[in-house]
């Protein structure tokens, strides 16, 4: 069979007359948890690279996994119908895709943008011959998969600074974006697209925001909410509306991706007041308490829904301010908490702290647990608390009820108005990476650097 | 004057030319962290009770607040315009309710129900002797700030258990109300309003989805967004739709509240699927990953939205099944979280934990600080790990990459389904009232007690 799988698999498959591309069950049972799964799907082949005794199947789903062979695993054919085969022509498809490269030329009179392929489903492809997903290096590969690319903008290069899931991310991968960001951007790109995995795409949309400074050009994020190689994948698509906000007018850092589950338009958000809502549509990612800043159509038109944004110039040249402090927590506060976290916290030297209130910005006050306690204790010895409010639309209002008026006014937490969780918790991070002074950080903490605080809530906000 | 005010600020007020109903400004200034506020309002009359050297301010937003005066106070008229008076027949209304009430009758033909009044905004009415807020105990009084009710149903009586702010409570609370709902429905009632504060009712609403077995009649919540003292109260449409959800037909725990921000009709939510979305729209309840049960309008009639639901009967017998175990805590995964503080809680004697991972159901895996390797340790020793979607919209997919592989396979979370965090958190609580042994926490968590777990997500749900 040639199909890279150990000798053992290799005779299983002939025994039980199964090939590549037939539709098998395997059934693993006698699981620590006693538990019985059963997975359907078509035998894959078998990178060379991987271990000769797992078992890559293509789910139905679309998706590949990869299931260890072991002595209490069945493996039959599958009674159910087979949806797909793998054709031939697909499981060759990258090797005649390199062949076909060669002949595919990006337009030297569009306008220049440089790519960051950090990793995930948007910058990946099935590899056929493996099973596995691999990442696009070469500028022409993307250029294969949306030969649109070619009619908006010419890819300089794509830079892959490291392959993540983002759920994998931190603050250090945040910095190194940054910086790549701002080099291609000082050195004569007209814009930024960063492909990334979305489930933390948007804390590093929020870290961007606040690390760039002077942003003078357009910086997209753009992920994929279904892997390239099913036909209900949204990569195309974003990638195209990305590469036309990249050439645009707007100056700020943003998500760009699916506005409704069809393919009809994007929206790019705002950096600061984007959050993924959705586990799995290709709109999960909405914009809270702010509009869109813009919708883009894949044939280029972009209509501005949100005339405050800032405007692309010449003037300005921008920078890399990547400072950034990692011991800080986001707590949530829910009925019964303990604000003993907070103490635990500080002994291994967290320097602040973004509290996710109720409503307009409670904690438990008279409850048998006070958070205001603990947090007035440790704002007396300089670290910050901010709220964000857990209803997530809407803001904090450090007045209205006395429970509010004991944790603003007596223990001293910073209101965090409108902003996000999660953009709170990248703020608070950057502002401690450039002061130590908590009157310094309460200032900063109040101080609008990206748009993530608004004034006043614009109407038509509300679950957009 | 005869305010109750100390003689210190009478002579001040006097001295200023300032009378109850005046509009002030009070500034305060030299506050430890350096800032300055101010609050324009009317001058409210004082309460007896309080500190007399608080000053008490109606604030424009409708909410009154109190100032301790100090030193470094300043008091002056205030510029702006006065958009309304304290009216002498507000001030002594509370005076001429009393009397009113002994004219006021429900009528003993309409369906009994009872009331449970926990507290929060809905069932209080500010008192303009005081100036404070103070809960309503005479059945009679809803029916002065509601009159509608009587046309609708007999409220019997009104049980008062504790006075709290739902940001205060916890699950003694929801025992106790669980126990005289139960009472209630078993002896003739039709069914049973509790009025509630808003911000933790939505974990309320879930605790008693699970403690209510063999629910047979409507148990509705209800709160209010604004104040009844406010024009744009929502607590007199909330209460009337509540009414009408109360004796009609749908045998299920649900919150009732406005359905969108005009007076148009109410919502009436599954308890189980329904979260505070908004810190203070009066539409701010919504379902999550469900329709809601109905629509209400004021009129009475009643639409049902979603068929799925429980019908009244008469056969059963509701049981209040309240065991639960407080040592559960809700830990979300952002980028650089530090699984380490299981460890803290694990230590202190926590006996579960509910993650809200991110999309699919991730949590970080192959970063700097794993999760997952913490989760697998603690599962071994019998500790159950329940997944939510921090998307909130969604569900968790155990088995798509392979780092939900790891987590769910290997370290052995449980993938929580479309479930709440917040559900998540009160039916872990619940079930670890009544087990002890993991397998059977694990397959109490995959059973769906209370709707709290859909197999196929319905359409129109998201952002509804």
């Amino acid at each position: 069979m040639n199909s890279m799988y150990s000798g053992k698999l290799e005779t299983l498959f002939k025994r039980k007359r199964m090939r590549i591309g037939s539709r098998i069950r395997v059934t693993r049972a006698g699981s620590p948890r006693g538990d019985k799964q059963a997975y359907d799907g078509l035998l894959m082949p078998k990178t060379d690279a991987g271990d000769p005794d797992s078992i890559i199947l293509k789910l139905d789903s679309g998706y590949n996994i990869g299931l260890k062979y072991h002595s209490g695993m069945r493996i039959d054919k599958s009674r159910g119908p087979s949806p797909m085969a793998v054709k031939e022509e697909e499981r060759f498809e990258l090797g005649r895709i390199s062949k076909k490269l060669t002949k595919l030329r990006f337009d030297s009179r569009k306008p220049p943008i440089s790519m960051i392929s950090t990793g995930g489903t948007i910058a990946s492809r099935v590899d056929y011959h493996t099973g596995g997903v691999r990442a696009l290096e070469d500028p022409r590969e993307f250029l294969h998969n949306v030969p649109e690319l070619a009619r908006t903008v010419n890819i300089k290069h794509i830079r892959r600074p490291f392959t993540k899931m983002s759920e994998d991310m931190d603050y250090r991968d945040w910095q190194e974006i940054a910086k790549q960001v701002a080099r291609d951007l000082n050195s004569g790109m007209r814009g930024v697209v960063v492909t990334h995995g979305t489930d933390f795409l948007h804390f590093t949309s929020a870290a961007l925001s606040f690390m760039l400074r002077n942003l003078h050009k357009p910086v997209v994020l753009v992920g994929a909410q279904r892997s390239s190689d099913r036909g209900s994948s949204d990569a195309g698509m974003n990638l195209i509306c990305s590469a036309h906000v990249a050439v645009g007018g707007i100056a700020e850092v943003g998500i760009c991706m699916h506005g409704e589950s069809a393919d009809t338009f994007c929206l790019f958000n705002r950096g600061t007041k984007v959050r993924k809502m959705h586990s799995s549509r290709r709109d999960a990612f909405r914009p809270i308490n702010d509009l869109p800043l813009a919708r883009i159509y894949p044939s280029g038109k972009i209509e501005i829904l949100n005339k405050n944004h800032k405007k692309r110039n010449d003037r300005e040249k921008v920078e890399a301010d990547t400072r950034f402090e990692p011991r800080v927590a986001i707590l949530k506060v829910y009925p019964g908490a303990d604000p003993d976290v907070i103490d635990h916290y500080v002994s291994r030297g967290y320097r602040g702290f973004v509290i996710e209130a109720s409503g307009l910005g409670h904690v438990p006050t008279l409850s048998r647990k006070p958070w205001t306690k603990t947090i007035k204790k440790h704002v007396r010895d300089g670290i910050p608390f901010i709220t964000a409010s857990q209803t997530l639309y809407g803001r904090i209002h450090p007045h209205v009820y006395s429970n509010l008026r004991i944790l603003y006014r007596e223990a001293g937490a910073i209101p965090g108005g409108d902003i996000l969780p999660e953009t709170a918790y990248v703020k608070l991070g950057w502002v401690l990476g450039h002061t130590k002074s908590l009157e310094k950080a309460r200032e900063m903490m109040l101080t609008n650097y990206a748009g993530e605080i608004t004034e006043r809530s614009l109407p038509g906000t509300y679950l957009y």
